[in-house]
């Protein structure tokens, strides 16, 4: 299997392993090794380059440790759970919904906990493990938690996705794209999800990271400003109706998706071009990419629409390495709510409107008598209500209740006027809908190495592009002669000096060499050998197939540098 | 205080402010704003360009959940701890060597509990807050502290540092460099500190971000190839012998710093110059920078030698923002110790020894009659002996006990003969020393924005390298009008096409939005007026002292691109 190959090489040369080796390990966390730190870290800027220097969306960080309140009003405290049963006899706890699954084919994925239990005991299912008798299905948090200072006792969880520390500054970040929109804010960083026995290697971690984008549209236009950018790209979709339907997905351009109503919006169209242009850069060929919509039943009840990037593996099938949703104004409005600050944004009208309003006028002489000290402030809070709904409590019920500082005062037609007044009015507060791209960087960085992964003949070649290998060339004196070392140094630290990733190495023979240079997917090699001591010229050789040139050492650099920043092809030195 | 100022910026401008303010906030915690998100990350990739691609370390990446047999073994679980001590009567907590030096000036630090309990009562110190009576003083761990997995309940914990996850793989990152030492590896990430009242803002972070190296040596050889480089460099060592004395910081240089024996190593040396030379390139100019040696009193008692890189500031005094110590093999050890995994590496002589050894032999008769079945493990056991311990043992007592299987057997001459071999050894497996150096990313940034704001005149200005700035270059458009304002979109644009990060503004006078640029720090200014119609030329302004230069559209993206990458300074433009 592919995959196997892949994890194999992965960990043997230094991309991935799991952590805590020597500890036993702990099930759903990996190390990035030597060569796998700077393949993400690279990933990461690409990713940087699209979207913070490409879209102008500005990137913040944020604490993954996170109070309790904060989560609540996301909810997550309450909804980020897993459906669990144990088996009372060997004591395995298991999710139920993958044991309905498992056992009947029924997708029983949302469903409340008491119907789980329902079907376990009407289907009569037993423990996978030792057949034993499951306990009824109750919801684990899936959050990891833990104490905020040594006094007090503050929960805080670490948080289970980055977004959310988009959202609670949204003030100041309104603040600072001067209260327009559109504008979008990024994050990238660690996430988590206590899985209760994650066994799928780096497809299901407990710590991970992320990159989202947080896009704030005003709801009633979610156009790109660039979309003609992108409009012939070609999209392989997979929508609900296909599902549904047991169809094919379906070749459209993001033109076509959108006259069709495939997909809700431009601003999402775009945003599935953008993520897929990404994976085209990192080397994902189209053929194993297609966008998936959410199926109306898996969808977050506050979300429009939704679409997961997915890529085909030998292992895990299809799997979401991007999701991309219209998150509506679900956050905002919630953080609004539990926070009580104000997370509207005003929008301006195109015109300024003249409305006809009604107006309520405290009858000022009432009030004094009737509530002494407290009528100053009873008739400010009197002035601040909605007028018309004052006047239909009154013309319902004779009067209207006002809770001041915590205290209720039964108003009567008599302590008011009401006047219609003409009010000029330039705009309203709204909530903004967030379109969210969400990347699970792990996933991408599987799947990469997954399909630039190839066997040709007998070589093993990863064919990581060149802008994205962790070492971008490999320094090779053809024998181990210290004529030949002392060039092939100074060509190396000259790089290295550069800005260039440089590798040296000397053991064993030169095809030997090659071959563990392509196995890690170093593009270039510069090979010195006699001649390089006669008359001043090296060899590159090229990775993907094993072409060489010769090139003079003073001119190494630059055909590097530009190689490896896909300016030039190797063909064209040729 | 220029801290405050520099904060209130910080705060309003979008740099840095206290996470969920919303939600009334949690000390300890701060978020990156849409600048400073980037100033961190452009702050990190300048510190890889000398670590990583510069000295060739690798970067990894482990988990920031780490189970607690690891961080026993590192000593974290049962050291990394504050003393503290809870008012009776208000029961507020402190740090009760916190309140001793405050209200005696004694410097009581690493004291046991017992000890400063003993102080506490013996100088009769009160509570600070409502002069309570306190209490015994206790240990509190400082790490955060969570639960792995819904079954099992495994402890885990946020880790401390980041250098931990780079001993924990260390027989697989000793793979990856062919078991060759010296090698470096390093990893930037979160670390955690789980301080009970953290009240100096980002100074004191309960999570803060690491950029740590650990380089593994030879104990023999803690030279570096590339020492002559800095030799000349000059260092402001304010070493213990000054401290002690009470004299001011010496400045010698690197060669005179290690002939003089004032640091302990050339390596050590060598990462105190890279060090400064990095924060030279972020604009932390030199005389507010001093290396002060870790006293005898306050170093680790594993560490040879540790020296703090300290910055001078207003609000805090001097503060540590890069610790560089000799940790030796301390690490290595325990984590060999405690995970029973030999992390150990060997090192071959220059030349093979013959070596005289003396070598047991099991006199097989013996063994039979006397253990019966368990007599081929015994045997087994003491050919695994150290020969010359067992014939201490046997010339002294008269015998030797031998554990097999946690049964003792006695063993007495007759069971053995002993004759003297000559062998030929090839090396001997040690444990590698480590030399650390361990940057504080936030305090860094916190030192860079206090040390990059100036006011000139009646100006505020970021003075940020321009290669670090978060905003490379401002397009303005002399008034907002139309013409203008293409010609200025379609410049602002191209850039951001080609990895520039332009911003645009037509918000107020070209004064008001000048001062605007000065006071976030971008560099640049591309100005667009009248002119710029009829010939196709702008003006960029230089930030640090206004001066402008005017020249064609075409050039624009090159001339800034260099610019940015420090390639030719704005003087060579004029």
């Amino acid at each position: 299997m592919k995959n196997d190959d892949v994890m194999n090489i992965a960990k043997k040369r230094g991309f991935l392993w799991s952590s805590f080796e020597i500890y036993s390990g702990v099930a759903g966390f990996y190390d990035y090794g030597p060569l796998g730190g700077t393949l993400k870290n690279n990933i990461m800027q690409k990713w940087r380059e699209y979207y913070v220097v490409g879209e102008g969306y500005y990137e913040i960080e944020s604490p993954t440790i996170m109070p309790e309140e904060a989560l609540k009003a996301s909810g997550h405290v309450d909804h980020f759970t897993d459906p669990l049963t144990e088996c009372k006899d060997c004591l395995n706890v298991f999710r139920a919904d993958h044991i309905i699954n498992d056992a009947t084919g029924k997708d029983v994925e949302g469903l409340p906990n008491d119907e789980l239990s329902q079907i376990l005991s009407e289907e009569k299912l037993m423990c996978p493990h030792c057949s034993g008798h499951l306990t009824h299905v109750w919801s684990y948090n899936l959050m990891f938690q833990t104490i905020i200072g040594s006094k007090g006792k503050k929960t805080g969880y670490l948080r289970p996705e980055t977004a959310q520390g988009i959202f609670i500054p949204f003030k100041r970040l309104l603040r600072f794209n001067r209260g327009k929109l559109p504008f979008g804010v990024v994050q990238l960083g660690k996430a988590y999800r206590n899985e209760i026995s994650p066994r799928q290697g780096v497809i299901r971690l407990r710590e991970f990271t992320q990159a989202e984008a947080e896009i704030f549209t005003d709801p009633r236009d979610k156009t790109h400003p660039r979309f003609a950018d992108v409009s012939d790209d070609i999209l392989n979709l997979y929508s609900q109706e296909c599902q549904e339907q047991g169809k094919e997905p379906v070749k459209l351009t993001a033109q076509e998706s959108l006259d069709k109503g495939v997909i809700a919006s431009e601003m999402l169209t775009y945003q599935l071009c953008l993520a897929l242009r990404f994976l085209k850069d990192l080397g994902i060929p189209d053929n194993v990419i297609r966008l998936r919509q959410h199926l109306t039943s898996e969808m977050a009840h506050y979300a429009i629409d939704c679409w997961d990037v997915e890529v085909e593996t030998d292992k895990y099938d299809w799997i979401e390495i991007i999701g991309i949703a219209d998150r509506t104004d679900f956050d905002l409005k919630s953080h609004n709510q539990y926070s009580k600050e104000d997370l509207r944004v005003f929008i301006e009208y195109p015109e300024p409107k003249q409305v006809k309003m009604l107006q309520v006028k405290p009858n000022m002489s009432k009030f004094g008598p009737q509530f002494k000290g407290d009528a100053p402030k009873i008739i400010e809070a009197l002035k601040d209500m909605d007028a018309s709904q004052v006047k239909e409590s009154i013309d319902a019920n004779g009067e209207y209740s006002l809770e001041v500082n915590g205290k209720t005062h039964l108003l009567t037609r008599d302590f008011m006027d009401f006047q219609e007044v003409e009010e000029t009015i330039r705009g309203e507060k709204i909530f903004p809908h967030v379109i969210e791209p969400s990347f699970g960087i792990d996933r991408i960085i599987y799947s990469v190495l997954l399909h630039c992964y190839q066997e040709d003949d007998d070589r093993t070649i990863l064919k990581l592009p060149a802008n994205i290998a962790p070492v971008e060339v490999n320094i090779l004196p053809l024998v181990n002669k210290d004529a030949l070392n002392s060039v092939a140094r100074e060509i190396h630290d000259n790089l290295r000096k550069n800005g260039i990733i440089a590798e040296y190495d000397t053991s064993g023979t030169i095809g030997r060499r090659y071959a563990r240079s392509d196995e890690i997917g170093i593009p270039f090699a510069v090979t010195v050998d006699h001649d390089t001591l006669e008359d001043d010229t090296v060899t590159i050789r090229n990775r993907d197939n094993s072409k060489q040139v010769r090139i003079p050492i003073k001119d190494v650099y630059k055909t590097l540098k530009c190689l490896i920043n896909l300016e030039i092809k190797f063909e064209e030195l040729i």
